[in-house]
């Protein structure tokens, strides 16, 4: 069989709607013709820097429609771009300087003395732009099983893995996305999570296959976002929990009639906050993903956005889903098990491990789960977050849907904890909107919960652990109970 | 490098959307999951009837939904399909059912003189429908790169050729078309044109793969294209040339809001035809495609209808586009070549013919065209219908073009007659709407184009030869003028 090429996606782009808006940032408005001019005039500083066609590159950036040059550029050039996480220590990140053996760190003036500690040749963004410029050999097509991005997943036990995420996998990704959410010309996806996560870097590479507009954030902002949702015209934004929570709580009035879709990844959501968005008529459409499947594969269609509310929906298009038994036989609807997937969208596997990663064409997720008997997928747990006590499977989202569901609660975290007796219990941290005492919530998850998923204890914080994406980082709050850092007021 | 594999893709909408339209022919309206249902159905009394995975099955249907029916039944069972032509010989039909060792030929009691004539098993699908259902080894996962269907091209010299259709030529083709039109919920395309042409098995595909509803005419019928434009919401059509033209004559008022677009394909459009739709405010989108390339593979994207009126636009994103001189280099912009194409919805190949049909994985169209100095490609004519005067090229198209112009000209064919000064002159068949006389025209000529580019002759007839997809064949003129069989009047 032959290999699939394509243009290069952005060139390609820049050809057939060159006039088209590509990225909104602050003050700055770049059409697809000017950011092509613009990656390929950085491509050629970097060509005169002596980057190189196969190498990988890192990027230290926050984000900013320079780092979306640069990673546009890097791909001109088939530089396969390293996504370091700038929140990471420098031990974490030197791990992964290391392991993808990265070339060189491009970075930028706030991260400047972070990288000074870093063993790899940095050169800061503003010095790169001053190079002379030498004629780059642009890549003018590409392979689509070759790698264009490598992301280290956090992980919660063991050492960072580096997945390897090609221009296919981003390529069908965008397609299995389209053809579930649709595509209109006057689409514009607004990206306030990181571009170095896969929830920022797959809105990005929408933007460049479906020649769509990315209003760009640095950060996430409440009152920016929906001031830009309203000026920007924008239709679709990608969020997690703690942002749409956040969102509704600000909106005084109905989100505009073109706003068509809140995409709601990073975990699973509270049954109470879903609820919410259809009292306050907000889209919302979950999903499910990773960075090993190049962002969402399982998205809930719209015309099931309220009956299946809670599910995470079916496999897109080019994706196949599967619930595995522990004996690693399909699974009965509604009975939980690991979730596999299978599609061109899943990585070509991870950077230096041996082995395959994937048992008979499927990935395992690492995640639980199960579907119901029309197919939908609904998202328990993360494999690893599992309390078992006293023999039963407890899933701590369900017992913070639930807690989130009293209106003193603005967020909560559960974990299991050691018990001599029980094996492991539920502990749960708890940020309060409003008083509530410890007693109050452990009454009120009685009145709603199984006697064995209640909390056996309550800590009340003043904050949640969470990562970049905003997803919550439950071994840390582990770490709390270790080190007795529950700040409890 | 993996092969990539993909759920059957009827099977996959029908669990995404089964209750979504798929399919409108007369009375009978089909959901995605009441289709899927009756094609397994079918699939079942085929394994019933002998009809084997990877077997040639060969087709001699009308558009019907059951026709649809058996056409997606084959496709779960991984048989390949082999569309024939119902307007063809019996002569040509064992041609092409002997090159493709079809093991059935499937047709219907309107061809059923016709198939006695024909050396395979013949069976009418009414029979078929009548046989005992078994439960049929149905191929829920398909690999790209295999043979989808198989259509012969009529070609305008030598013996037809089998041109073999991927999955992935199939599945890239439907991708390339919604990146460029867009995808929305609401929409519907009415096909009007043969489902064993590629311009209609396009259509089933997309209806497939979008959760699209298809609404099926047995031909194509003024009234009732208007008519369903309205009542089925029909958002998009595929045309050419003379259907458009009638449409526009029995247009009575503007096209529903709701309509997006004509999508017209099948040979150059003529300017006065595409000015006529600015006028009448008819959204039309110039295409251009082939059986080798899975349908259309250039269309003219939105932004350009007006601007860049008569071209057919640039390659969709999947595809690549080159116009190549006689010392096969690349031509500069403006200047007539051959036109090569590039991607993955091109043919995997010919049947039964040796060599590849790719030059450094380009692909000859066998047309001429150019692109102008923004890469749009003009379309100027099939390379064999070329007309080479006292050493000056001559495009039928354009002489057409202009004579379609007049207000008493319905429609033209022009084609080159041997001259023993010129070698080549032009000659032009009309058909007239209103009196006028071969002087007349020839001095309208005169007054629009270069003097050789004049047909040196006009014959009016009643009526021009058209195949099934109503595509000029210019060579039945050439037939006409040997044959002296003009129907002068």
């Amino acid at each position: 069989m032959s290999i699939e090429v394509m243009p290069n996606f952005l060139k390609k782009r820049a050809f057939l709607t060159p006039s088209r808006t590509a990225l909104v940032y602050e003050d700055k408005r770049y059409t697809f013709q000017q950011l092509y001019v613009e990656s390929v005039d950085v491509a050629g500083r970097m060509h005169a820097y002596g980057m190189k066609q196969g190498q990988y590159i890192a990027l230290l950036l926050s984000n900013h429609s320079e780092s979306v040059v640069i990673l546009l550029s890097l791909q001109l050039l088939g530089i396969k771009a390293v996504l370091l996480n700038t929140r990471l220590t420098t031990e974490e990140l030197n791990y992964q300087l290391k392991d993808s053996d990265a070339a060189f760190l491009i970075t930028e003036s706030l991260f400047e003395e972070k990288a000074k500690q870093l063993n790899v040749s940095v050169v800061l963004k503003n010095e790169l732009f001053q190079i002379s410029y030498m004629e780059p050999p642009l890549v003018h097509e590409v392979a689509l099983e070759e790698v264009c991005t490598l992301m280290y997943t956090s992980g919660t036990t063991g050492s960072p893995k580096g997945v390897m995420q090609t221009y296919g996998n981003h390529w069908w990704s965008a397609v299995g996305s389209s053809l579930n959410l649709g595509l209109q010309e006057s689409d514009g996806w607004l990206c306030a999570v990181p571009l170095f996560h896969i929830s920022g870097y797959s809105i990005l590479m929408r933007s460049v296959i479906y020649g769509m507009k990315m209003v760009l954030h640095e950060s996430f902002d409440v009152e920016k976002t929906l001031q830009d949702i309203k000026s920007e015209k924008v239709t679709t934004m990608s969020v997690v929990s703690t942002m749409l929570s956040r969102l509704l709580d600000h909106l005084d009035s109905q989100l505009p009639s073109h706003f068509r879709c809140m995409l709601l990844g990073g975990g699973p959501a509270s049954l109470s906050l879903l609820e919410r968005c259809v009292e306050l008529q907000v889209p919302v459409y979950q999903t499910y993903g990773m960075t090993e499947t190049a962002s969402q594969f399982v998205t809930l269609s719209p015309e099931y956005s309220l009956s299946k509310l809670g599910s995470a929906g079916k496999a897109l298009f080019p994706s196949q889903l599967q619930i595995v038994d522990s004996d690693g036989l399909e699974q009965q609807p509604l009975k939980s098990g690991d979730i596999y997937v299978k599609g061109p969208n899943v990585t070509k596997g991870y950077l230096n491990k041996e082995g395959s990663h994937l048992k008979d064409g499927w990935f395992a997720t690492g995640d639980i789960g199960f579907v119901d008997e029309e197919g939908f997928l609904y998202v328990q747990d993360r494999r690893s977050d599992l309390i078992i006590s006293g023999g039963e499977n407890i899933y701590p989202a369900e017992i913070e849907g639930v807690l989130q569901g009293h209106p003193a609660i603005q967020e909560v975290g559960v974990i299991g904890v050691e018990d001599l007796e029980w094996g492991q219990v539920p502990v749960a941290f708890v940020v309060r909107d409003s008083p509530i005492t410890e007693a109050e919530i452990i009454q009120y998850a009685s009145s709603k919960l199984a006697k064995y998923k209640v909390p056996k204890k309550v800590i009340i914080v003043d904050h949640l652990p969470r990562n970049a994406s905003n997803k919550l980082l439950r071994r840390s709050l582990k770490e709390w109970i270790k080190g007795g850092d529950t700040n409890e007021n």
